[in-house]
């Protein structure tokens, strides 16, 4: 009862900075010390409600308690950042008491939970140098708005010193934006941890918006258009606005593109078409039509210092992975292929994200 | 029918990018030519359905159609960013279909609606450069964890340069976090404009993160302790970083400090407790116990360039500001008092930013 206390008046000296006002003090999601989790919804007037969480197989019943608040606890659940969303009544929405949410381009239905183990996990925040993330708006020409790309810099980036540093393209899914590899994939994070145990070099990373169409267009048309403009946005607004803001390394062997499903399909298709511009390319989870980067694989032969593909075993798109790695197979393209355990969530690719920045821009 | 389509099988190749699976095309909300605004939800299952928006005296309810859609049509609305809730079956949250979510510290229950008018409005995207915006994480002295500040550099700011620019400090209000000038105030875009019509000089704004104690921790002793911890932080951490990394001009007359509601109190209390470090003041719809400022308030005589304090006519806290103007009077410290329309929101806020601006670093 402590935790789910009730709502209670809150007058504005004891709230200190608001006028008196109705607070909610509902804890959700609860993490134990055990690591079981309780998700509480208040809503004495909901029939029904559910959580689905990353880690589940299926949704699960809360209980309703003689206060009207909707309760469960699950796990223990492994350390993880997961995403979980609640189902009021049918209507799948965000846990509306957890402040992190897992944004997106298409819809706001789903919340952020984090479990810590006793050992930190690669994309915890440490006690180590951390970088930073800068939000730059550009008028792309190629796609005629104004859109945003993230830039990572190390720690200890300094614009007037004299280093300079190679650039990896990181790029998101289809149901994600310029930040998600940020806010949701704890790239920074990630890069950060890997810095400190000097597992990787110190690299820039840019973030860019994946979507030059409409996302909510699914017709083949606007997918295709997609990719075209998004080439277009990529090659010729953001690699020259990042060149001319950061202190970079140039050339293909100082750059690397790699992405997740969407961005995945996006890294091959922009990375083996401009093997004068990329020297490293990571697919993860890749998804859309790879036939049409079939025609350019054989140009990678010995082009590329790393040719990377994941993709987790219960993951749907599995089979286009591995069409295209049997490809390079066939082909003799040098390639490292990686089937893990794993579906089409974020879980995989923030894990093949801390295994592959520490491949990238090692020396010829 | 054609806009609220019903769920549809999408193939992978039509998908471009992702497995097989259900995609929701219903749209929430639809903002037609005439600025009324249509909001949906798909709920076939609840009894009971409201939206309540900042620009609405009272939540209205939607009504079902036979494919379990609730749809209303509101407006016209006057052109301006809003935020707005549904209530689905008592449960108030998002619109799941809107990807724009009001982000804070304590929930996720908000929804964001911007409606364009003809004219573009202070905060809207124009076609004028654009500044960036750097989050910097930092392992805090003053509060003991690693946090996040955000930095709006000017359009034209050159770190290799050897042009300096005086910084505003901005702070956000009891529910919000770091981001907020940015994602929901458009705190940059207001500059980005600005400055294209010269009506404010290029500055550096620093947005701190004002949680130094644990948001949902109402008691007095914790919101005491936060400003205090605040002042340390901001003090002690936040401003030698940001005047190490970037090109900064020094001394009271070249910082600001100015916020809203909690960080309105906060900027009076910080600001007037260091008149060698801030020679300017903007408290915008200041919250919190006023009272323990007043001591202060005969320091700033003389000392200050610019103490504007504002607020709505409907905000519950008005009372608080104007007591504040009364002692001043009473002292004779020069200030600028605005009694405005609105109340205790953002669409205040914004208003207030885009006129204490262009005061600025105009010379003693």
């Amino acid at each position: 009862m402590r935790l789910f206390t009730i709502a209670l008046m809150v007058s504005a000296a004891a709230l200190g900075q608001r006028p008196p006002r109705q607070v909610d003090t509902l804890v959700s999601p609860e993490v134990h010390a055990d690591r079981r989790v309780t998700f509480r919804l208040r809503a004495p007037e909901a029939h029904n409600v559910t959580v689905r969480g990353e880690w589940m197989k299926a949704p699960e019943k809360l209980a309703k308690d003689e206060s009207g608040v909707w309760s469960i606890t699950l796990g223990p659940v492994e350390p993880d950042v997961y995403s979980y969303s609640f189902t009021v009544d049918g209507v799948q929405t965000v846990d509306p008491r957890n402040p992190q949410v897992k944004l997106g381009v298409r819809s706001s239905n789903t919340s952020v939970l984090e479990v810590k183990g006793e050992k930190p996990l690669a994309w915890d925040v440490q006690n180590v140098p951390h970088g930073a993330v800068e939000f730059r708006w550009y008028a792309s020409k190629a796609v005629g708005t104004t859109r945003r790309f993230a830039v990572y810099t190390p720690p200890g980036y300094d614009p007037r010193g004299s280093a300079r540093y190679p650039v990896l393209y990181l790029l998101h899914g289809s149901g994600d934006d310029e930040g998600s590899w940020v806010w949701y994939g704890r790239a920074n994070l990630i890069f950060d941890n890997l810095l400190a145990e000097k597992k990787m070099r110190p690299m820039i990373v840019v973030m860019p918006f994946g979507h030059a169409t409409p996302p909510n267009d699914y017709s083949p048309a606007s997918r295709g258009r997609n990719t075209s403009l998004f080439e277009e946005d990529l090659i010729g607004d953001v690699l020259p606005a990042v060149e001319a803001a950061y202190r970079v390394e140039k050339g293909p062997k100082n750059r690397a593109i790699a992405g997740l499903s969407m961005g995945g399909a996006q890294s091959l298709h922009v990375g083996l078409k401009h093997l004068d511009t990329f020297g490293a390319i990571g697919a993860f989870s890749s998804g859309g039509n790879l036939d049409q980067i079939h025609p350019l694989l054989a140009n990678a032969k010995g082009k590329l210092s790393v040719f990377w593909i994941g993709c987790g075993e219960e993951d749907n798109l599995l089979p286009a992975s591995e069409k295209l790695v049997g490809e390079l197979e066939q082909l003799g393209v040098k390639h490292i292929w990686r089937k893990t355990a794993g579906a089409h969530t974020w879980r995989v690719w923030r894990r093949y994200l801390a295994e592959v920045a520490p491949l990238l821009f090692r020396g010829t």
